[in-house]
């Protein structure tokens, strides 16, 4: 059968379809297809693998009569219209698990980059800005101790929050629909109101889905009822955070840094203020980027349309 | 008694050592005093709380006719002859410890910052350079199980492969004069020649003092035997390393990265090559830099030079 892949990913992917005797069709250019080349490519596709920026909405799903399986190469698919697959019998599949720990990793790197002064010293020592030793120069937070607030504790918000307890011992906090005995036993952490996890955190770092409820929740009052001096980190996704608001609590000093692995847009344009603040770090959406998990991805998402065009379960499934 | 502190440090130094009844004079400037201003400002002090960027060699030291005690306010003292402060009975001291936690964090957001890419992928957005989502685009490394290698496992290397081993689960081996049971205990890490530190190391990170030794260790033929696609960590001293050869190792393609705290000379001239490589994270020597570090070695750095004017033993005693 006919499998679309909408970008260039690991080889894998293509060689596990062949091999079950489907004939692929990769999207090779450096930036994604339009809606209409989308449209073009998929309207007589059995499968898709798509990306995130791909805008699966019903009215593209409708122009393709023959699709069976969507496999979205992300663990989210806020892409894609899931009401419409559900009711036309369109399979629809994620890749999660195996992004959680790559994910993970690029949180703490994120988390690190800002407390520390990672980007803005390297960028001062390399324009010849840093002239010697500073005694009092590039200071930023210790984590040892200090208190971590997860918003939103899935796998990828424990296994970060695992992580940053194992290395620094820190006290985490957590804000999720229930609570889960689980991370009390094996992390100590304590689940809490959204109000205690911004009055109490000195990281807050966002791994909620977007949802209704989620979009723009961070907004001006909540960023204000942030502890002093504490610090916003987000992999999750650009449009929890009300941008304005936090480039005007970053410019008032309320907050000491920010990491976005995420933004609305994604890019953001190059004159909006975060580009601009040295105390954000902002990254181009690589929470997942590494050979591993982009290799585990690819086979997962190859997996998922096999098993479905077979007609059989399939190892991530969402609808 | 007169006390020079030769930069501007936090201000608890100057408080505890005033309340000791001591008259402090601090060098204010931004950048440190030139030797000869080292000699006009030290000639007559009693004590004397230094940088590692103060040459106290015997020559400026046989002209400080008064001095009884040198603190360095960092953990090293290679700018220190301590020889001659030996048979002068100056008593020298260090401010250990106190920035251990801060300088394992800093080489841990080191470490993450260039196996992830966050500093060049953080310049790409930057300037428009990223245009999309990229499934193919920055990936990194994953450290989940991956081996660490420690050359020098004092209190720094210790605490930092603990962190690592604890938040990734690395496989953790070490090169160090002798072995340390409770190293194998604690972590499970293996004492290993230096052969097979480089060759099984998938992340090598430097924590050795500069000795005689280890100047220049790292050469072309020890980069040849690292492992394809490792990296190299630097956090401890710049003369450890041959930069030419790191330089050609890393354009090879032979190592995937590098990130240095540390480099020779401070600050590295903007024509060498390590400032231009995308995958080289080249920092300003900040390990110990967070507030609650630097507040600890002010307070350590005072008290030593209090003790040592009482005639008491001081905290910190390197001779």
């Amino acid at each position: 059968m006919k499998v679309i892949i909408t970008r260039k990913i690991l080889p894998i992917a293509i060689e596990m379809l062949e091999a079950a005797g489907h004939q692929c069709l990769v999207w090779e250019e450096q930036l994604p297809p339009s809606k209409e080349k989308l449209e073009q490519l998929c309207h007589d596709a059995d499968g898709i693998l798509s990306m995130l920026s791909d805008p699966f909405d019903s009215d593209l799903l409708a122009k393709c009569k023959n699709l069976k399986v969507i496999s979205n190469y992300a663990v989210g698919f806020n892409n894609i219209d899931t009401a419409y697959c559900k009711s036309h019998q369109i399979k629809v599949g994620n890749t999660p698990d195996v992004l959680t720990e790559a994910t993970a990793e690029l949180a703490m790197a994120l988390t690190l980059a800002t407390t520390r002064n990672i980007v803005c010293s390297h960028l001062e020592t390399k324009q010849g800005h840093w002239k010697t030793w500073e005694p009092m120069g590039y200071l930023g937070m210790s984590l040892e101790g200090k208190t971590l607030g997860i918003f939103g504790m899935g796998r990828i918000g424990f296994c970060y929050a695992k992580k940053m307890q194992r290395a620094f011992g820190m006290n985490v906090l957590y804000t999720n629909r229930k609570p889960n005995p689980e991370y009390e036993k094996e992390i100590g952490a304590k689940w809490v109101s959204l109000e205690e996890l911004l009055t109490s955190s000195d990281i807050l770092s966002l791994h909620s889905p977007l949802t209704e409820e989620t979009r723009n929740l961070f907004d001006h009052p909540k960023f204000q009822k942030m502890k002093k001096g504490s610090y916003l980190i987000n992999t999750s996704r650009g449009e929890l955070v009300d941008q304005d608001a936090l480039v005007s609590v970053l410019k008032q000093g309320h907050l000491r840094g920010a990491g976005l692995d995420v933004t609305t847009p994604e890019p953001l344009p190059l004159n909006h203020e975060l580009q601009n603040l040295s105390n954000v770090v902002l990254i181009p959406h690589i929470g997942s980027a590494t050979d591993e998990s982009r290799e585990a991805m690819a086979q997962l998402a190859a997996q998922n349309i096999i098993n479905a065009l077979k007609g059989e379960s399939m190892p991530a499934q969402v609808i």
